[in-house]
């Protein structure tokens, strides 16, 4: 088989994320500073939405890499979402990466 | 004011525009041939993806160019949507990109 | 005609420009503080870096959008040389960003 | 230590790399038609281009994932030069897909 079935509730999910991640880092983050500043944490949040966008693009496009990518997309959402637990305040974030990490897990575990 | 007021309707028809116009692409018109793979239709359709893309990080980050980008979204998913419309048989897309160009360009009228 | 001639200067510029702003903003201002992560200041940087990005990408693709692209990216790169000349010590992307907005605000002039 | 080294050259690589497979999809493989158009070659092409831009990306924030993110790109970049050369008469293609998965496999095992 040539290109894999395309999961459309992974892709919402990294879409979520994407969404989550960049909106909370630019405006929250940005604007609070302090540890919601600190370079590890905002960092992170900026390669999660990243990540997951990128994600969100090659299961669109219905690549065979789509396993490659969802698998270091779930990695990166679930450190995320251990940095913003440990920020706090920042439940909608860790909800976002938490749900997309357990698609991506199960969308990597699928392919290849 | 130093940035605007972000809109969550017009970041998710962006949004689900990007969505809509990358995978019937990729998926669709690339299977598909023949007008769907005409240069300038297929050329649009990811245009209309990626400007739609941009268009969400913009309002997303809380930009205040994003009444700038959303001007240049709302023109590229209006002749998407027309090119569609010629090659038939592209309903979703049609809808995606004339909604899309609907919130752009209410957004755009609203900044600067 | 269909699309318009690709400049290669101008795709480099953008993807210098992108480049330059992306790891001075995600190192350099994220570490320093203080005024580099002025919220406004550092909103601009990032907004500067994925214009600039989606600039290369529509050029890079032969797209007739190129030209209304290239004017919000001039209009961008102007406003973050600024910037950065205001916060001081930023030499090498004030440098990337007037020469990125020189050649887009040509590349503008000679489209539609 | 927090982020990782900076290595401008496999960034170079990246960058040129997004930009050749980018540009001759959307320019001389759209245009070409034939096998330059089969859907598995020229979604390869696309996928190569954006995590190309995705690693760049990476690099450029010095985000402690550059390194997982090069493995992955290393894999697709090798595919696309192996597609390439099979298709045929894109040389260019070739030579930067190759030459950036060497810099993104020497990337990859610096890191974690």
């Amino acid at each position: 088989m040539n290109h894999m079935t395309t999961d459309s509730t992974c892709i919402d999910n990294c879409s979520n994320c994407h969404k989550t991640c960049l909106q909370t880092a630019m405006t929250h983050c940005l604007n609070m500073g302090g540890k919601h500043l600190e370079p590890e944490h905002f960092r992170l949040m900026l390669d999660c939405a990243k990540i997951c966008e990128t994600s969100a693009c090659f299961q669109l496009s219905g690549s065979k890499y789509s396993g490659d990518i969802c698998k270091v997309c779930a990695e990166i959402c679930t450190a995320c979402a251990d940095s913003c637990e440990e920020v706090g305040g920042m439940e909608a974030c860790v909800s976002a990466c938490r749900t997309c990490a357990e698609s991506c897990t199960a969308m990597a575990s699928h392919t290849h």
